[in-house]
């Protein structure tokens, strides 16, 4: 009765779960489920979860959906969890339930807008759409100036003050992790004024060595492709031009 | 050492918070932070919540906000509080947390943009729109299919086939409410195709009786209010109408 995780690693709360179970040496099977190809929505899919998003798990007749409860539940029902992730102490906890509700409403609200529109839209199949990035821009730069000026205002790594990683560090940095995807320019045009948020995402790639690297592969590969693709169309563009 | 809960009850998640304190008899003093008057944006509100939005308690020294991680903690310590609020079994548990965050990512979103620029933005300053009102009442109109279909879909009266309320139901209940200060043409072409939800909704009216109305007295008297001054413009423009 091995646990069954369904996930696409383009997806950050994906990863964040995959991650999740393999610092803690949870015994996973990781299903595929390939946005690209609208596997979320396929019948098969929808009996797992019938809200067709990723990711989701199956552990025995039990099934959830929702990464932040996926990541919970984990830090619960598994033995061996060390206490960091998800703290017994009910101050500790409050506290992280709050980022991760913060995450939902204000960081991840941003990010995703700022992604989609800005640069991964297409392989979605849907259009970029440069006013909506414009205002996704606008949500994350607040929501960083926050983070960079409340949750990581203590003296710790981590969130919250801590020395050691909470599961809100690796939701959070997770989905920050998407924009790899984005033009370098747009990319440090948002994160380089964040010093603080910067040096945080280091301090979780440490932390979560050399398992991050793993599960962040396909996000590499896919900047590059999009990189590639970026310098062919501006080559062509020039070519154009300069034949005009 | 009163418990502290800073809320506006024309906010929804203000008001579960409310609720649920009255609920189970927990001692504590309400301080209304005013959002019609931007008082959430005050100094001294800034201290309480930097995020600057209500609700936000303060339990002697530890402070928080976030209205699903509030619920959660005064569940967790304050003694008294009944199990069904915020079961101890983990699955049950598990469950509940994946319902808030569906809260978050669907529920909320659209009930939010389609009361905010369908009706209640000018109340707060923002001008209506209708095309985002529009875009809203299809995320809700979704979100509300998926409720009836998926999360009410077990034989009890309340969210995951529960015979009693959790804290789930209080939080997507009073999210629901916010939608009495529309016209009541728009609310009920949303509302009535979902007839467990509403079921649902005068489910838990019952088991929150009393305090459910008197929390919920701010948002009728809006709805009064709305409605005189929609039909003193209606019958405004007939006289123009009349006079062309």
């Amino acid at each position: 009765m091995t646990l069954k995780v369904y996930v696409d690693r383009m997806s950050q709360p994906s990863r964040a779960v995959v991650l999740f179970c393999k610092l803690n040496r949870i015994d996973f099977v990781e299903i595929k489920v390939d946005l690209s190809k609208r596997q979320h929505l396929s019948h098969e899919f929808t009996e797992i979860n019938p809200m067709q998003l990723v990711p989701a798990i199956v552990d025995g007749r039990f099934k959830l959906f929702e990464s932040h409860a996926i990541l919970i539940y984990l830090a619960c029902v598994f033995p061996g969890v060390a206490d960091h992730w998800y703290p017994a102490d009910l101050f500790k906890r409050a506290k992280i339930q709050s980022v991760l509700d913060w995450h939902h409403t204000s960081l991840r609200r941003g990010a995703v807008m700022f992604v989609l529109n800005k640069a991964l839209g297409p392989a979605l199949g849907r259009p970029l759409n440069p006013e909506l990035a414009a205002e996704g821009e606008k949500i994350l730069t607040a929501s960083l100036s926050k983070l960079e000026s409340f949750w990581l205002k203590g003296s710790g790594k981590f969130l919250l003050g801590g020395n050691q990683p909470s599961i809100a560090d690796i939701s959070l940095v997770c989905e920050l992790m998407q924009l790899e995807v984005m033009d370098d320019i747009d990319r440090n045009r948002v994160l380089s004024p964040h010093k603080k948020v910067l040096q945080w995402i280091e301090y979780t790639k440490d932390a979560t060595s050399p398992h991050f690297d793993e599960v962040h592969q396909v996000i590499f590969k896919v900047k590059e492709k999009l990189k590639t693709l970026r310098s062919t169309e501006a080559s062509l563009d020039k070519k154009v031009q300069s034949r005009m």
